[in-house]
């Protein structure tokens, strides 16, 4: 089952739409750093990640004790729920399928919280009707996928309040936001709200999903030790140790990927509608179209891979995904989808 | 807490005498597996694993279909028992921590089965009578940490059987299996018993700890099914998968190490019982001693870092763990050691 992008080793694919990641690359810095990393590989990794852990910190601007690294964001999920135990969760619908998966691997009750079309898909007011006493976990992304829309601001923290009434922990997806912009982020929330857990990574940009690294920030130390029970020992490889450690250096890095994305996603969405597609608000680097033609089929003809999202809850058949890539890529696809 | 060799991030050490890998150190062609996999970064690692599956089938002459990875062994333990979900399972004491670190993960009780030293701590058939019905999983390593020592191949067949009548999962732990030789492992027992799950890494026999790769071989397709659920998506990094691939194809490697070890543990044993030490017997690349004065102090003052076992249930004051190293090295921890 592809539960992520498309399925690039057992397809024929020139250019994959289909996955997030940044299109200018991995930095050279990290690319040395994972090669230096190669000599350190015989002895056991860091434990306790502390140069990770200061790197970061500094980074973010948080307290190091809020951190908590994983092998990618997808393990932290997993450790959540496991540290957490929700009896009952809710997750909205379309949305990633890791909160599922992770859910469901401690057999959950998962409520499935429905974003409507005519909403352009967004997370509204109308969701604290559900965020009753006996949910435990609330799963939300900043931005959304696969809409690539930002959580708003003013009615997060009226949430959160709410579901810290009610006591609830609120999982913040926040893999993509460097994309977006760092004030459209949670992570100043992190220090007021102890029932908030913003999940990050930096795999999407820098372009490293082959590398594995996530981590997590939240100020309630319980809830810290509790999750941190549930990760297996060295978990961190030498690799994401090592880049983790120089990726948290290149703020210039993020401040370019986002200028860059913002004016081609502006290039791309003018483009799918004048081709007469419809495409639904995004502020990251992915944009969700509907089109009545099997573009997913069609396109992969030319090795061209998109993400179909009829997979997805609360989508279905018409809906595709595809990443903002460079601007050379990005024409090919608007005149491969053109010709259609 | 250090639950594993020793802590050279926070010490001042010139030789790690506490972690147990190839002195021979990283093949070169797995080296340059793991430079070439930097450029591999930037796509999401194969979630199906499918070219590794494929290889170490082959290296193992197991079908595929037993085999499932993870993020070094200590990711395979605890989702082997998240997956079986045990309320009792059985752990020799001394051994490795890890096992305690998963059944604690998952709430488990814990019956500690004591290896009695007159019996050079090995197991024998008298734990067959804690193996009762309300058991789920019994732990067991071959060779065991910190001993070194090998199970008994014979008494082991009884002991699946007896498992098998009582409904009990047989977790062997094999992580340094390949440096006692192949003939001992029991890899050909995975076919005839459902309820056994051999945990293996390439961690130590390629000396790469920092790379985490771990595997389990079990035939029972539905245990592989709930334990492959238990871990995230992704969770083999492309560093993971590349290196796994070729390590699969050094059986002479793996050979030529067993044959130094051999040679290298006699000439350690020989010469630690001439200084005086009480040495246990071992097969593998480690052996425990015994001594009264506090050799880990003593030690790291020179900047050699050892394992104090001290903090292994069923040892205490006085019992160490050195790895066997290279002569040259093994020889400047002889005459440490004869110098105190």
């Amino acid at each position: 089952m592809s539960i992520h992008g498309g399925d690039v080793y057992r397809n024929h694919v020139d250019m994959d739409f289909s996955i997030n990641v940044n299109p200018l690359g991995t930095p050279e810095c990290v690319k040395e750093a994972l090669h230096r990393a190669v000599d350190l590989c015989g002895k056991y990794p860091d434990m306790e990640a502390e140069k990770l852990g200061e790197a970061v910190s500094t980074f973010l601007g948080v307290p190091k004790e809020y951190l908590l690294f994983g092998n990618g964001a997808s393990e932290l999920f997993m450790a959540i729920v496991r540290g957490i135990k929700p009896e009952k969760v809710v997750i909205p619908a379309p949305s990633f399928y890791g909160y599922e998966y992770a859910a469901k691997s401690v057999d959950s009750d998962i409520i499935y919280y429905e974003m409507k079309q005519e909403n352009n898909f967004c997370v509204t007011e109308d969701m604290n009707c559900i965020l009753t006493e006996d949910v435990d976990i609330l799963f939300l992304a900043n931005p959304g996928n696969p809409i690539g829309n930002l959580l708003d601001k003013e009615m997060m923290k009226e949430m959160l309040l709410h579901c810290r009434d009610k006591g609830i922990y609120v999982v913040v997806d926040e893999c993509f936001i460097e994309f977006c912009g760092n004030q459209f982020s949670f992570l100043p929330e992190t220090a007021k709200f102890e029932n908030l857990i913003l999940v990050r990574a930096f795999t999407k940009i820098f372009a490293i999903p082959g590398v594995r690294l996530g981590y997590l920030v939240c100020k309630n130390e319980a809830v810290h030790t509790r999750i941190a029970g549930q990760l297996p020992e060295w978990n961190l490889s030498c690799f994401a140790q090592e880049a983790g450690c120089i990726c948290a250096k290149q703020a210039e890095f993020i401040e370019k990927t986002g200028n860059y994305i913002e004016k081609e996603r502006q290039f791309m969405e003018k483009n799918l509608r004048k081709i007469g597609l419809r495409t639904f608000p995004s502020a990251s680097n992915f944009i969700m179209i509907y089109s009545d033609i099997p573009l997913y089929e069609k396109l992969l003809e030319k090795g061209i891979l998109i993400r179909d999202c009829s997979n997805f809850k609360g989508l279905g058949k018409g809906f595709y995904r595809i990443a903002v890539k460079r601007r050379e890529e990005n024409e090919i696809l608007l005149k491969a989808i053109e010709s259609l």
